[in-house]
């Protein structure tokens, strides 16, 4: 093992994992960094926040995935500084000497220079947050359900959601449902149907990366789940009870105790490491612009994929930060390491765009195949079969699909735990 | 509604929901207050915490369990006094009345006086209990990995759990099948299956409640799990990063960085509230002891059941603190309360045994059926034909029996997610 060449690769999501996979029987000693000893299928992660799934059903322990890459091995760790000189990856508990680099440790959320929001509105990117985001949920209604002061209550009955991409759409859309149907009889003072639920998005319309027939189809399916619409909006400040929403020139102050945030994306801070270290630009969003090869300039042994990874090349603006650019990523800086082992020439990276899938509710989606586009039911199955596909463990699989078919046949998600630090008395 | 008796019910374990499902036709107004928003399936919480079964899978709204219970209401709150002479429950936050009490509010562990062990040697009985413990065993395997010294790789490669009755049998059995099976091909430094798992139990034999044919089965299987067994033998300090045992004149301390705690249950907080209120007598282990119609002395209108309760007027000793007596108090009481508003006669509550059951591992388990004592695959059998039988939720069991499956199947155990507050760097 010794003399192998050593490929480190910083991430388990969907781009380090990518590579790491298809790396198997190559001649290498392959290093997976991650801080978490699990693969988190973050496309369902909304389904956890949202009670549907269990944090298990969409998290695959990496060890697992890998145990057969005899020439992989699996380090729970952070990194925190490269040292491209001596090519290697300081942990905050060690160091990792590498051949190639492979940094794929993704986004978090951002709020425009406002962190001081993220108390009151927090993101959507780990298992911790997806937890924590169904405890805020759950609690606000079961303290409706005590609250006396009507102003109080309407509150507590008031969810925000800022930001009208996918997961802003797919929390809204879940929410809608879970206020209209699965709470339907729990309570005995409230009446969850009449929750308000609010939609904010800056641009004019929902989904706008989407052909605007879908945009305008998603918008009608979440206003049939009650959900308000409000595009052209945009969030100016946010307080522990309230959110600030400007449209044109009048401004809004929404009294509500459950925010949650759905825009701005981050890229991880090894971006501003890297790029201190080896002199890469870094875009507007904190992402490395890469090579054609995807690689940092000047630094043929050093990746960057997923969504810490600008890529112009090919049409004229980044890659979207969703799972499929890092799945191909990650295959073909596999590939291209192996090619270059074997002293083949290298081809430039090249995406293929297999479309947009975003789901709001039961037998209601949207579908962007490129030379097809459907919304409702057919695009909902679409939405299932390849959600299902793609999901790791065959185990998990059948987990998700026992669940989301007792969802459908009785619209109850089970898994409406409160968990966590000691939420009483209801102070939210 | 305003006019009919009102029942308070205090916990939802199997007590208090027991009594409250029973009350469903009754012309009653019943109350169930819990802290958690969920009933807990407790004797399977050491499959959450080894990483077999998602909290989820185990634990159900209360909500959704009474929401066709148009004459009951949930409230999310924490009972911290009572008042028996205004007749009214204090809460954390706020105040209910009540005609008749039942407080089922259970037991958590105890420390023999010494309450600072709990933070190295956590106990099971809460959701949050489970997945730390989860985090410290597999923490434990990701640190040892990594871990360059030989005396620091022993205590993390060795595993204590102090206690032998069905829970610490149960960890240790679970704990012998990760390290030998489901962890097998996952580390490239260490060898799971060298894992130190020792079971400390003070009587001389496991599972002491048993027939003692059935503990010696199951000692037998505990070690052919490898599992260290030492009976006799008492625990007398426990440290950060090591447990002291005295077996008769010996003293050895045994380094470890994982202690679980399945020793030593401790009534809740409410009894002695309850005893300060009313009175009422308190046996050794904190439990109110109860007339012999559950009821606490000179006031007929508190009932106090499960865990909380010593009642041993059938057998001379108090029952012991596991579902079944549990279960069927709540189903007394609920039959008492209506009993008296029809005007009748009541009896005494009387116990019916159903025998024990508990489980060592794969096709490994002990059943004393009263009738009939079974060890090995027999016993296993019945043991997941029951716990299946009473898990609530239909869908539960379907994802439970899945996952049972597949772990039978696969030796796999896929819940075994790191979650929690971020455990980086490695600093156990």
């Amino acid at each position: 093992m010794a003399n192998k060449h050593r490929v480190v690769i910083i991430g388990g999501g969907f781009g380090g994992l990518g590579a790491a996979l298809r790396l198997k029987h190559a001649p290498v000693d392959v290093t997976l960094v991650d801080r978490c000893n699990y693969h988190l299928f973050q496309p369902l992660l909304y389904q956890v926040a949202t009670g549907t799934l269990s944090p298990a059903n969409i998290a695959s322990p990496l060890r697992t995935i890998l145990k057969s890459h005899k020439n992989t091995r699996v380090i729970l760790g952070e990194a925190i500084r490269i040292d491209p000189a001596n090519r290697q990856v300081i942990l905050s508990d060690g160091a990792i000497l590498y051949d190639t680099l492979v940094i794929a440790t993704g986004s978090s959320h951002q709020y425009f220079g406002h962190g001081e929001w993220e108390r009151f509105a927090p993101g959507l990117k780990t298992v911790e947050d997806a937890t924590d985001m169904r405890r805020r949920i759950l609690l606000a209604f079961e303290a409706a359900e005590r609250e006396q002061d009507s102003e109080q209550l309407k509150a507590l009955m008031t969810f925000v959601i800022v930001g009208g991409g996918p997961t802003g759409v797919e929390l809204a859309g879940a929410l809608g449902e879970i206020a209209h149907d699965t709470l339907r009889q729990d309570f005995r003072n409230i009446d969850p149907s009449k929750a308000r639920i609010i939609l904010i998005e800056g641009t004019d319309r929902v989904l706008p990366a989407y052909p605007s027939g879908l945009s305008a189809a998603a918008r009608k399916m979440l206003e049939r789940l009650s959900v308000t619409v409000r595009t052209g909006a945009m969030v100016t400040d946010v307080q522990n009870a309230s959110v600030t929403v400007r449209e044109g020139d009048r401004s809004e102050t929404i009294p509500t105790r459950t925010i949650l945030w759905a825009a701005g994306v981050l890229a991880s801070p090894l971006g501003r490491v890297l790029s201190e270290e080896t002199g890469a630009t870094l875009d507007k969003a904190g992402r490395v612009i890469v090579e054609p090869d995807l690689t940092v300039p000047d630094h043929p042994e050093i990746f960057v994929i997923g969504d810490l990874a600008s890529f112009s090349h090919q049409t004229g603006k980044p890659l979207p930060g969703v799972a499929q650019p890092a799945i191909q990523q990650g295959k073909y800086v596999a590939g291209t390491i192996e090619r270059r082992l074997r002293g083949e020439k290298t081809r430039p990276f090249h995406y293929l765009d297999k479309g947009n899938l975003a789901t709001i509710g039961r037998a209601a989606a949207v579908a962007d195949l490129n030379w097809l586009r459907l919304s409702g039911l057919p695009a909902w199955l679409i939405w299932i079969f390849i959600h299902l596909f793609y999901i790791i463990e065959f185990q998990n699989r059948l987990l998700v699909l026992v669940q989301w078919a007792w969802l459908y046949l009785t619209y109850d998600r089970s898994a409406r735990l409160i968990t966590g630090k000691n939420p009483l008395p209801l102070d939210l």
